[in-house]
């Protein structure tokens, strides 16, 4: 399937793009086509109108829920009409695509058991499920300044990490991807103020994919105790098409059951909480592609409501375009692992790319592309990054 | 001494206020004086002269270093003219002070060996040093969101946490302060950039105090292994004056010795690279005023010069505003524990306040100051802020 086929006529996405013609605003898109939301006759309020003409999609993803699902609407029927699609219509090739939002905050959480269970057993030996993670979705606070969009390039990072008996420095040896979902949350709150699960979704604008690039080895010689640092916030990737949850609705689903009763904030009473997408993760090198991993995000033993919930239990404000992911999405299977830490046991087991290369992390020049689909016509597209070099010292 | 004596004219710090008559802009304080700057006959650069009617410091602080200095100077002489500060002076009262910088991006590194020590033998009951804190300044980013200015009241947080051999889900019953001090990031990089140690104070605005308030029962549960999130994001409070490097420049001095060779990027050729600032920690009960610190900022093992040579070695982009904080600044004496889990052993021993109250960590309606003082009419004033109870579930 081509990606254009993640764009039809009943996703209706949001983006930022510029052509040689448009000033950097607001887009959607169908099939290969950008439309420029400023050039279409749309009835909106004026908040919108505004909005529409701004170089992120953050003062638009501020308006209220009812309105936003309105005006999608009204965009929906009127590119229906394959005569004003062609009107409007730009060649995705001729427009430059933008980072979504400015992020004034990044939270990446841990929602997938399988994940710790493999990322605890490639590095100590041992599976570990940390005390907390059944009891609540665990998490860090990310580096906002440093998500990139898609086709970024990512610098291999210099740091310190264990080197048998010493400690070295140099360039990253254990560059790893991160296959998540994100959440961007539309409409803020003030400090203080607690999001319940039954109201997340009033708060979240919209899902992307996003690549956690991790350097392993300086990750596991730093976050002992205060969690990972350098080792991830040299770049984060995230896709540039925000799908609302009105078009993933169709594909909403259960969670899986929780282990222990869930504490009164993290109680959901909607029951397909979770959305059923079929997530992939790709390694490119030169022209050649192997799939690292294929999972689901409704896997994920915590949803966004939870996350939402979760940020906010203890008065933690939310702003507008926030992230919040998921973690790695992994499953069970050999096949289902959502980075190379769990897939390489640590960098231990070598792979193959299936042009014959052998890999255990990644190497200068490597690709990693994500995609998600959901189904009928309802896709995410990918998230694309290439490694360059590391910069001399 | 009143803090009005921390703001001598050879401080010159900067600050954002308002008044009945003016704007929320940019200000300096001497004495019990604020002065907006736009109201004075500033001979400066278009770009100085717009940042000065900003409702914050951010594009102040992005200006170049050598002109911010001599701009600095040109303020420091008008105002050294009695006649000249006494006609655009504002007195203090009449001004409301507001949250200096927009801050994108707030670390929190942990500096202190003493605190490392301290804490983990609170926490585990035996004095441990992570790994990786004396090859390199270990830390995590924090919650920009929740970053406010002193004065702000503090919310207890609700939260799991450990309840003997349950989980339990409530207000935090360990509320505890953190005696920092950060800086504030002028001048940004890209992403891919590093700052040499040699030149990260071109990159450095100024500093302020800082307190990270912790939960630390919720903080406990949740950050094995990922780090704190729940247990800080609910409030960390800064000061109002960014106070200079220029200022602070008579109180430079040297840190303590390396215990280990320091890696190439964490080689600092320069002395006297760290500060002689003289801090305090006062817990307020009514009119009642306890001091449950004193420390010097120069006891910290890692200088704010290495702390942006960290955060960049990996290529990570600052911002202007960013945020970054030493940790705790304790010392190894019994009345030098920078917070309330040094000082109580993980809240097993109390303490008194002066007027006879029993405490280990902080209740409602106490309030904690911290204040910064460095030497010859040059000091931070106070960030100050009181505890009200949790909001009902």
């Amino acid at each position: 399937m081509s990606f254009s086929e993640h764009f039809s006529i009943a996703n209706i996405p949001y983006g930022i793009a510029s052509t040689s013609k448009h000033p950097r605003s607001v887009v959607t898109r169908v099939g290969d086509s950008v439309v420029f939301l400023a050039d279409l006759d749309l009835e909106a309020s004026e908040q919108i109108e505004s909005a529409l003409s701004q170089p992120t999609l953050n003062d638009l993803a501020a308006v209220e829920k009812a309105e936003l699902q309105l005006f999608r609407k009204h965009i929906q029927n009127l590119l229906s009409d394959k005569s004003t699609l062609s009107k409007y219509g730009v060649p995705i090739d001729e427009a430059q695509l933008y980072l979504p939002v400015k992020v004034d905050g990044f939270t990446d959480f841990s929602c997938s058991k399988e994940h710790l269970l493999n990322a605890s057993e490639a590095v100590m030996g041992k599976a570990f499920m940390p005390p907390a993670a059944t009891y609540l979705p665990i998490g860090y606070s990310g580096r906002p300044s440093s998500i990139v969009v898609t086709g970024t390039r990512i610098t291999r990072p210099y740091g310190q990490y264990r080197d048998g008996e010493h400690i070295g420095f140099g360039p990253s040896r254990a560059l790893d991807y991160e296959l998540e979902v994100a959440c961007i949350i539309g409409k803020p709150t003030q400090l203080g103020d607690r999001v319940s699960v039954a109201d997340a979704d009033e708060h979240i604008f919209g899902l992307v994919l996003l690549n956690d690039w991790s350097a392993r080895d300086i990750q596991g010689f730093e976050m002992n105790p205060l969690g990972p640092m350098n080792g991830k916030s040299f770049g984060t990737s995230i896709s540039p098409w925000v799908i609302t949850l009105e078009a993933l609705e169709p594909f909403a689903t259960k969670p899986p059951a929780k282990d222990l009763p869930a504490q009164p904030y993290l109680l959901d009473k909607k029951e397909k909480s979770s959305y059923e997408i079929e997530l992939k993760a790709e390694v490119l090198t030169g022209s050649d592609v192997t799939t690292v991993c294929q999972a689901q995000l409704s896997w994920m033993y915590w949803t966004f409501r939870d996350l939402v919930a979760q940020q906010t239990i203890n008065g933690c404000n939310l702003n507008t375009g926030d992230i919040l992911g998921t973690g790695t999405v992994s499953g069970a299977g050999d096949d289902e692992h959502g980075c190379l830490l769990e897939m390489t046991k640590g960098g231990t087991v070598g792979w193959k790319t299936t042009n014959g290369q052998d890999r255990t992390y990644l190497k200068d020049g490597d690709g990693v592309r994500i995609s998600g689909y959901a189904g009928d016509g309802v896709g995410f597209g990918e998230c694309v990054g290439f490694i360059d070099a590391a910069r001399p010292f």
